[in-house]
């Protein structure tokens, strides 16, 4: 008998600068039983942005169908204007077959998320200090100052919910928090709470006496 | 900023036979911030045992000296005849310098650790299958027939209580269980309720701006 068969639903959020992506493309890379979920939104793509790959790009009413149908795990409207979303059906079926998928969004998508999946697994990516986090965002080079300041707005408002995830992983190091999260995917299955099969099995296991 | 500098409490459990011992000395053999506690008892050592290293062996009188200063994490007495406890100095020191302590203990001795530091980390080390469990007893070839027979009968009596634990490791193939509970140990020192100071001095962080 094996350790949990099943998935693990992995929420992985961070302010912007953290290096979650380069943290979540490594995961997926290095682990062929860990996959990363595909956003669903009706905002246009952007240069450079490819359907299926960045998001699935779809019109209102598609979006609007979805909903009505309830195919997403979770999805939100920003500001009034465009939607996002998690469909649902990609994630259910990798963790039905054992495999892990990563939700890389922010805060809020994560509170929803364990609201409808309570044995997600909720990490927080954190920059080692916040001055260390404003120098990345600066040598990153491609934003004006004044966007630069916004995002650390945002960052410095994110840090403040660190508390209702089960994680926080500090990328001090690449390779350390790389290692980190992986450590904690591999824990987590040890859960017990995720090997009821396994223990009622032994624990029925008197017969072999 | 370092990520939770101070030690776990580590509680390892499992029936005779499993391999806990095994799993205990290579621990502690790779990994130089995790030690042992030694138990105290007021039993006699048996042969090729040595004081300090398999146990502190005491008088009654000290024994209950210990108890009345409030020395032990946790003890007991078996059967109305020794006494068995935690020495509290070893283990509070260590964690406090950053390392690790593996309390090798039986599941009540587990509960009672649980109760006295909620924060420890409760592993059940366990079979891949009860019958795995009672041809491993057998191939030891240390014991009678009745008193492997009896030990099959607590473990099995051990296995009812797993769900009281935190961690299920399955002890298949000794490196993959030294390697899950290296992992849980790596991704416990992640967990966000062990890393308040760090946490708040991100949530602080906003005079970097």
């Amino acid at each position: 008998m094996k350790q949990n068969r099943k998935g693990l639903l992995l929420v992985i959020s961070g302010p912007a600068g953290v290096g979650k992506g380069t943290i979540n493309l490594s995961l997926i890379s290095r682990n062929n039983d860990i996959r990363m979920s595909v956003s669903a939104t009706t905002r246009a793509p952007r240069p450079g942005e490819i359907d299926g790959v960045h998001y699935f790009f779809q019109s209102e009413e598609e979006f609007q169908n979805m909903i009505n149908n309830g195919a997403f795990l979770e999805y939100m409207r920003v500001f009034n204007t465009h939607y996002y979303g998690t469909p649902k059906s990609f994630v259910e079926q990798e963790l039905e077959e054992g495999r892990s998928v990563i939700l890389e969004i922010d805060v809020q998508g994560a509170m929803r998320v364990k609201a409808a999946y309570p044995d997600a697994v909720l990490i927080f990516i954190a920059p080692p200090s916040m001055s260390e986090l404003k120098s990345r965002l600066i040598h990153r080079g491609t934003e004006s100052s004044e966007a630069i300041d916004r995002r650390f707005e945002t960052a410095y408002e994110e840090m403040q919910h660190v508390n209702r995830y089960d994680y926080v992983v500090v990328n001090d190091i690449l390779d350390l928090a790389i290692a980190r999260t992986e450590h904690i995917i591999a824990a987590e299955r040890c859960k017990v709470s995720r090997n009821g099969e396994l223990i009622e099995k032994l624990q029925g296991g008197r017969s072999a006496l």
